[in-house]
């Protein structure tokens, strides 16, 4: 996941927008925000806006929707073709982690507006929102009955591991003493604690 | 911890405000609420509200202060007296993810907001959040040199627990499966799990 997450979006005025809103979201909430801060953020008219984005609620969709479609296509690729529960949960869980310090900006963003999100655009994210937490649950499960981890509660440990690598956005910044690798290798070790993994 | 926090507030005007900025920055973010949207939630006139508070700054701050006081209280008070490194960490990290789990509402606000604080008030709120931290380190630190955990990386074993306990408030719903004291009982288990700590 070296490139970034925005690259696919065209055409460039829309990318453009996409990555004004995340600021303006951040700096003032989606509440605090109006399109015409957010069309000046991406030096254009608000007027110009509106031909790529009917309103504020569709720019806050499109965010939520690259951000997820982002971490699910990161972890689903992280585990392809890993064998061995230890090994895909420590490749789940780096990615995981990794993801949300790169992406700390918009991950954060989303994780707070979740609530502004219109019903519709609600439901779309809360159906990949499932698959991204059955992603980790059925690798704790799938190690528990290998008897690889030790583990007596699947979906509260596997609700702590995504826990961990969500936070990551909350806090990381970047040029602190930590990398995105750091951050992704330390969630990783301490997930496979949490499973009683038997150290290889 | 079964009381509100907000019960020392007096008089009781100033208290309604309290819980009305929560409940209108929970809603709309710091930014996208206007003094006479609290003031309306607490049943009082834009002008009472200013016999209480000068600005909004001011009821965020407010509420940052008594989020963080009754957090640091509250770990203070779990490990008051308990011997051994073990004990004392799951009496912290209980202490620590059932209080976020109990207060999750507030909790939320002042994590998204705290961007929004004025220089002055998050000095005064980085502060505590310090001494949150240390709280934290001190007991990994301490486990760790007694032989009792198995520890690589001391500063970021903590950041974890903290993290752990702290996202408790952006998931947390209640009248779900899980009690605060089942966050508080697992969050334990898992931080110690995390630690390696000897199995007792």
């Amino acid at each position: 996941m070296g490139s970034d997450m925005w690259d696919a979006v065209a055409p460039d005025a829309s990318r453009r927008l996409l990555r004004a809103a995340v600021d303006s979201f951040g700096e003032l909430g989606y509440h605090g925000t109006s399109t015409r801060h957010i069309a000046a953020g991406a030096g254009m008219s608000a007027g110009a806006l509106y031909v790529h984005y009917r309103t504020k609620a569709d720019l806050l969709f499109q965010i939520a929707l690259t951000v997820h479609e982002s971490v699910l296509a990161e972890l689903e690729g992280a585990v392809d073709g890993v064998e061995g529960p230890p090994a895909r949960v420590r490749a789940l869980m780096y990615a995981f982690a990794c993801w949300h310090a790169r992406h700390h900006r918009a991950a954060r963003v989303i994780q707070n507006e979740l609530g502004a999100l219109e019903p519709p655009h609600a439901e779309r994210i809360a159906a990949l929102r499932r698959r991204v937490r059955a992603l980790v649950r059925d690798e704790v499960r799938a190690g528990a009955a290998a008897g690889a981890f030790d583990v007596a509660d699947v979906e509260g440990t596997a609700r702590a591991m995504a826990s961990l690598a969500i936070d990551v956005c909350r806090w990381y910044r970047p040029g602190g003493a930590r990398t995105p690798e750091d951050v992704g290798a330390l969630t990783a070790h301490l997930c496979l604690r949490m499973l009683g993994a038997r150290p290889s």
